[in-house]
């Protein structure tokens, strides 16, 4: 198949190139019924234009990254969506890039996307990454860069995200409320922004519900489930926790594992409530009482964002946080 | 922040711009000492090959792409998982790409990849894919392409996928075996290889085990889970099936909520068996009885093959299919 370049199209139409490539480009030079008859033939035609090439020259991949820690949460998958949803209407290509919580993956990703491949960045940052200047290289760069869900705080631009902090709390005081005395936390790293938060609003509840503090009670979970199932397992036999707050999905379903292993009754022995968007959580057994985040929107909004700056060169991200609400949604695990 | 090109490197090193350049493509030209001295500078000036200069000259992007229907489906979290296990040893990084089952999304990705922008694709293709054009284009074009699990048969490749058919034969068959007498499917497309295997094993099993087969029993699924929802609510209050039998793990969530909002009881007014990877399948109320497909093995057999043409550039994706066994893992969803 011979390929089609600006050239044949400007022999085609008995236009000059400059025309032609103008008109592809949408200039204001060129009239409306020139670009009509030049973009139906290119669509005829099935016209590519090198990518590489058109690249280097505008800096305009029509494509953006998502960059995430994992696929296996229903979180990041309602994301995703969210963010498709804009960038299908803004004709643009997502791709997605997934760290496995490996800061060193997310480092040469990165790298990788120095020089044009993509004309933007969402982020959510994984587990393990401690140091951000691979980002801020990135930004340097020219590079829009917009924060959902695990934002960096104290990075200069726009992070769309939860009230993890009040929503841990609630979550921590509802289980007291049930009637726990005795709360455990299954944390994510307090390196990260949703980690730590989670983290202080549980404390917070703790204490404001006058429980003793007892950081045996808290264990921090990790990137392989037969390793958190055996480190829950350990936590219910040795500090026979009655209830559990999840801070992610994975870590409840690990606790779930754990107390069918150890015949532990959810709710009677344990209660368990989780941060989750775990389409099944409604039909588990017993049902799973989940903090949903609206996660669809918070993509919605992160990627309606970063189009604000790929669309206005001049439009500076702003160093701000956007904060949606989470909502309770109680069922069987917790019940008294 | 300076960028470091080839020319930097050079002046500093006292060398000539081809030879450091030679140096960093590990040229024969080069002693070993040199490549050392070349590599070790670039390393520590984080030098970044201009990647769209690079992919126009050699076609190697060190990437690949992963074209996926969908990810709120553990299989194809399982399989990515077993293609990056593998891009990693190999140094490539990994993009995926999400049709959301729609050919023209499809298509647009498969125009999007032409040029160098990736090594190679791993596919499986959308249900509503009917023509494959686009993807004679790519592979036309020198692209190696390997399918997983939604093969094109005619496709001139190597495909990688389940014994679809066994497996929908002995779901089909382990219901009647626990009692069902009508049982029904919900099906995926028929156009897509394992959509049309999995109905093929679904009616022959209803055959030989002398039960009437009836369209009525037979659902198509949608990329839609409230339609899915009410459509199987109709099937069951029209119908009355005693057995359900899902092509894949969101028609059978899907189910359970239809069996919930019409107070039936699984397994004892309807029992359910389905294809999935759910990690929560277990912890289901009741558990669900699966066909679970070694999803990471399939993933890493796709990529592997995927590799073999990456490094040998005369190496010939043969025409061949390669089948994994999936297993029946028997829960309460269909018991006695």
């Amino acid at each position: 198949m011979e390929s089609v370049n600006i050239k044949k199209l400007a022999q085609i139409l008995n236009l000059s190139i400059s025309t032609v490539s103008k008109a592809l480009r949408d200039s204001h030079d060129i009239s409306t019924e020139t670009k009509k008859k030049v973009t139906a033939l290119a669509n005829e035609l099935n016209y590519q234009p090198n990518p590489h090439a058109s690249s280097l020259r505008k800096h305009n991949s029509k494509t953006i990254a998502v960059v995430i820690p994992e696929i296996a949460n229903n979180y990041f998958t309602l994301a995703i969506n969210g963010i498709e949803s804009i960038a299908q209407e803004k004709g643009y290509h997502v791709l997605i890039y997934l760290t496995h919580e490996d800061a060193a993956k997310e480092i040469a990703f990165a790298r990788h996307l120095h020089s044009g491949r993509v004309d933007g960045v969402l982020i959510s940052v994984s587990s393990t990454t401690s140091d951000y200047s691979h980002l801020y290289e990135l930004q340097k760069k020219g590079l829009p860069i917009v924060f959902f869900d695990r934002v960096c705080d104290d990075f200069d631009t726009v992070k769309v995200s939860t009230d993890d902090y009040e929503s841990a709390y609630l979550a921590t005081r509802h289980l007291i409320e049930q009637g726990c005395k005795k709360v455990a936390h299954l944390a994510i790293s307090k390196h990260i922004s949703i980690g730590n938060k989670r983290m202080k609003g549980y404390l917070q509840a703790i204490k404001d519900n006058g429980l003793p503090l007892n950081d045996s009670l808290i264990i921090e979970g990790v990137n392989d489930d037969k390793a958190n199932v055996a480190a829950i397992t350990k936590l219910l036999r040795e500090q026979k926790p009655d209830g559990i707050f999840a801070a992610v999905e994975r870590y409840a379903i690990a606790a779930y594992q754990a107390c069918f292993d150890l015949s532990l009754s959810i709710p009677n022995d344990v209660k368990i409530i989780s941060f989750s968007n775990l389409e099944t959580a409604a039909y588990l057994n017993p049902s799973l009482t989940t903090i949903t985040q609206p996660a669809f929107y918070i993509g919605k909004e992160a990627a309606s964002v970063l189009f604000k700056a790929l669309e206005k060169k001049t439009y500076q991200l702003k160093d701000e946080n956007i904060i949606f609400q989470s909502s309770l949604i109680i069922r069987n695990s917790t019940a008294k």
